[in-house]
């Protein structure tokens, strides 16, 4: 397709971003070219938009921002087999080599060559995206396009959730960004026994993982979380830890909460090296650990399609925000403040 | 305990059964002593009832029949260590010795020495029932005593449901008797995305399914089962079949309308052989297929507890009928004619 | 590559196959043309070559036979990324779609749009054969052709050995076709604690399996199967069963020896319907069953080459037999009367 | 029983042991009194006589110390029924509760009120002891006593190993104690496609290593470790990773030797807190990680004695020295310099 679109991009290794405008992305033989209807801000963005340590490293600018949205598809290349246009779809933003070990054994989401939309390629806060056919996941043409835009970082929380199941189980779930929030829903909604949510200073997500479901909600800063924890399951801990925060605080506790014999799944990224009782906390309680790093390609994503169109999860309250793609700046204000569940931009 | 109580007798091997006094069962310095709060009919209750034919072959009167129950400690041997007079009660009803294979292995629940309550020793439809400390699983003490009674087969829907997890996948419940309709309502709140239920012509079970949370009823004899699931899933079939029927039909159906990949768990008991399509149904179809045992001991049991102590499900619906002991007659009647959920009698 | 080739066809829908000259094939953009080593003759090829009922819905003619085979890729299409013109190559055969619900879950083994090699397009009964790159597997040099070719059949008895794992375990295998022998000898290099080999009247190949590593070998037609396994194993039966033989009787009596709570994997394709004592075989006895397809793609491929490039399984003592590709019919002759191990044929 | 015997005592919270004169020991009613004919010394054993900080917490002279022994029944108790005398037993080492959570769902070797033979209870460095009959294990008669001495620590490694399978798999093990060497032997004898061996300086139990059957032996103090095991694995890592050591090197190294999606086993107990890469080294890594402790009660002894009694596992060669129970000393100081494999003493 020819033309120019508006976008929002990284155009400096500087702090901050740009609305441009720049010609509609070409599509090779195997890509589809989508229109964007909506897309939702990640942490990872506003990292990019800061400017962090990860972010100097990574970013090679100029680079369009964005990797989660919901969108229609205006083209496909000759190669394309399975999607046409017409399709609503999403991405899978981790565009994988198909060749490696991990890919060829269904660890695709941890493959050796990966790509990250928005990150290493073009991504979607713009009008119009390439993906590869490949990466596309088609919605239901019900599902509303925002919620279809955070079926992504969604996916991220029901791989966490699910390593193993949780119905009728205790379960603490360690740091409320949107995710953790997710989390929480998604843990209500496959029939948890009882949630502890658990958070820093923030009121507002606090608020938000209570409204999302959680059964007890903990402040870290002034609440003594491992003793509350504990109280509150007879002594023995909880059966679950899902850990989302990425803190040095918050992974020591989600092994002092967890049971002897109990999961962890962790899935925050502490940006140092984080130090741990190893025998007590992993070897005497016999704890089954697990890194979690994307979505699996693409189980997790019927599994997230499952929860969404039956409506066993509903995620309208997470989405507490929607502007204009123009108006990014307001959004990447309020993740900087974290006073928000998704914020969604609208091309 | 010294004294007499009203008991329901199967005295003679013949059909019926008889309201009788008798002793207060003795216990043994490892058994507890409970007075029976409520007591709630299996269809195993009805076979040995109606005397048929597996009846006729296993029990030997007189028989006390009975061993779904809730109920309080009122005597505890010498030996008992962790249990309590005043503790509220129900039993696990497997007997099991401890020292075979399986219960050395996790696998008690296939005892190969097992001896059932109400079946191989005197049960519960009295005012007192004798078990093993053992076999105690102590409730909350705000459980309602007939919710206690039926957590034993809601248990057998737990342990069915949960050979693997259901939490976004679609899910087709065949055989809607009482343990069928438990099912419906735990997938439902364990995240299910879409509840297939398949009676045969009982319009009252179907109905009650409905309400437990299914969301296609399908009534198997003046509907085409495998082609109405099967364009509801887009060719594909569904995820997974739970098999509670035990007829030829509905195994046949549980296979056909499984997706490739997919996985059926088998509760129901044919009363005859059972013929397959077996290169196409269950080889080529790559069907993990699951033989499903009472309950997992004593897994199953928290897993059933979490889930109703947190009221993730509502069992109170299936509880349709509450008679006094002394009606046992009109719940025998009732369940033969199938106008029933779980029905509860008194002592 | 231009010029011709040998090849064996099956010309007509009649018994019988040819040796013909044909163009060397074409390959597309993303496949490879590999000079065929050695090819090896599968029971399916046999169907083909008899024309059995299957073969004749099937197989459209003129069709190139064969399978398995080791090679070494002469030609590239232009898109293919990660093999080259000199790597070592034998291919998985289930050419698949990677769209379908299975593909894109790990399940692609039973890809629900798969083409088979050497069945629904042209095989390696030839000097040259064209594949997907994606089908390929890249071998170790050091690897002789031959046992390149076995691969994948060898795969097909890994995939059903490792449903579970069988270190410690006793294991029945049912059926001593070359695939039932493949996996007495990996039972056996898998720390199985003791594997019974069960054969009909086939003395060569229950001779066979011996020499691969079964502890005990027993003949079903003139020996007690279910009484010698149960007396063996202290009267519970193995944990394991294996079914390779696609047979009624094999089928019941891998039921029948199999312990409470044991395991069940199934390869055989039996033509007809099969019948089991359901209540007591399958939910009584609280068996996992697992269908067998295929290869998983391509995590068995990986155990298989783990397996034979370690030495860990010597598998040379089970190609028995090495012809000219010309000299196919003695090949298929020892097939059908089951005097063989492996039949290789070298182009 | 009634006399007296010779035993190995820590009669004061000092250094070392006393051979000692006591009274045989007196049974329970569910208890068995074991003749012991071989009994081996464990790493704890040494913690004991050498009085370290975990002993002066733990121990509460007067204490018989050893958990580790083959011997013959001589007594049983009233209630016992299971274990006869003439038995030939050896013995679980957690004496557990059977109420507790862990206890109640098929995970004995956590249980939250555990206590340990030979340290919170007297031990069988004597002539006699006495067990639970719940924690004899039948032995088969032909199995000599000091290799049904060495199951129990034997069993460490089974259980670490077969957290999952490594059958055609590649493994790291870290650290070369008679654990670290025995994970060595199983994991050859299960099929494991390569396995390096990694000690510090000890050549003794490198070279016991190699005679195991490590196909490569690494020695940490003058070999990189991580740099050796990339290249040989093709730059990807191992499947899997045993940690055996308890330092904070082995512990870094296991994880930096790692496939993405690999899985790591920890059994090694460090003395101070664990430092980690953890966005690296867990998260991103996908990690499966398993804390390991004790034995599983019982499928580790199934296991243990079917890699044993089959001879898959000749574990002769790992038994380095025997001595008279009286010459305890020289054992512990061929412990304390790590010159030895299992040492056995005879009462």
């Amino acid at each position: 397709m020819k033309g120019e679109m508006k976008a929002i991009m990284k155009k400096k290794p500087d702090p901050g971003a740009e609305l441009v405008t720049v010609p509609i992305p070409k599509i090779g033989p195997r890509d589809v070219l989508v229109k964007v209807k909506a897309t939702s801000i990640c942490g990872t963005d506003l990292h990019i938009y800061e400017w962090n340590a990860w972010a100097q490293r990574r970013i090679k600018p100029p680079r369009i921002m964005g990797h989660e949205f919901g969108g229609e598809v205006v083209e496909a290349g000759k190669d394309v087999t399975f999607v046409s246009v017409g399709d609503h779809v999403s991405a899978e933003t981790h565009i994988v080599c198909g060749k490696c070990f991990q890919c060829r054994t269904g660890q695709a989401h941890v493959c050796q060559n990966v790509k990250i939309l928005g990150v290493d390629t073009d991504g979607c806060f713009a009008e119009y995206v390439a993906i590869p056919e490949e990466n596309a996941w088609v919605n239901d043409k019900k599902l509303p396009p925002e919620i279809a835009a955070i079926q992504e970082p969604f996916g991220n929380a029901v791989h966490t959730v699910f390593s193993e199941d949780v119905a009728g189980k205790t379960v603490a779930v360690f740091g409320l960004g949107p995710i953790g929030i997710c989390a929480v829903a998604i843990c209500r909604a496959a029939g948890a026994a009882h949630v502890f949510a658990i958070g820093r200073k923030n009121d507002y997500r606090l608020n938000l993982a209570k409204k999302m479901g959680a059964d007890t909600i903990i402040k870290s800063n002034d609440q003594d979380v491992v003793k509350l924890i504990k109280e509150a399951t007879g002594g023995s801990g909880v059966d679950v830890s899902l850990e989302m925060a990425g803190s040095q605080e918050a992974i020591s506790q989600c092994f002092k909460v967890l049971k002897f014999g109990g999961r962890v799944s962790l899935l925050g990224l502490p940006p140092d090296k984080i130090t741990l009782d190893w025998a007590d906390d992993i070897v005497f309680k016999a704890a089954r650990v697990y890194g979690i790093a994307g979505r699996k390609m693409y189980g997790t994503w019927y599994t997230t399609a499952g929860l969404l169109k039956s409506g066993r999860v509903n995620v309208e309250p997470i989405i507490t925000h929607k502007f204009k793609l123009e108006e990014f700046e307001k959004g990447m204000q309020l993740m900087h403040e974290g006073k928000c569940g998704k914020v969604v931009l609208y091309p």
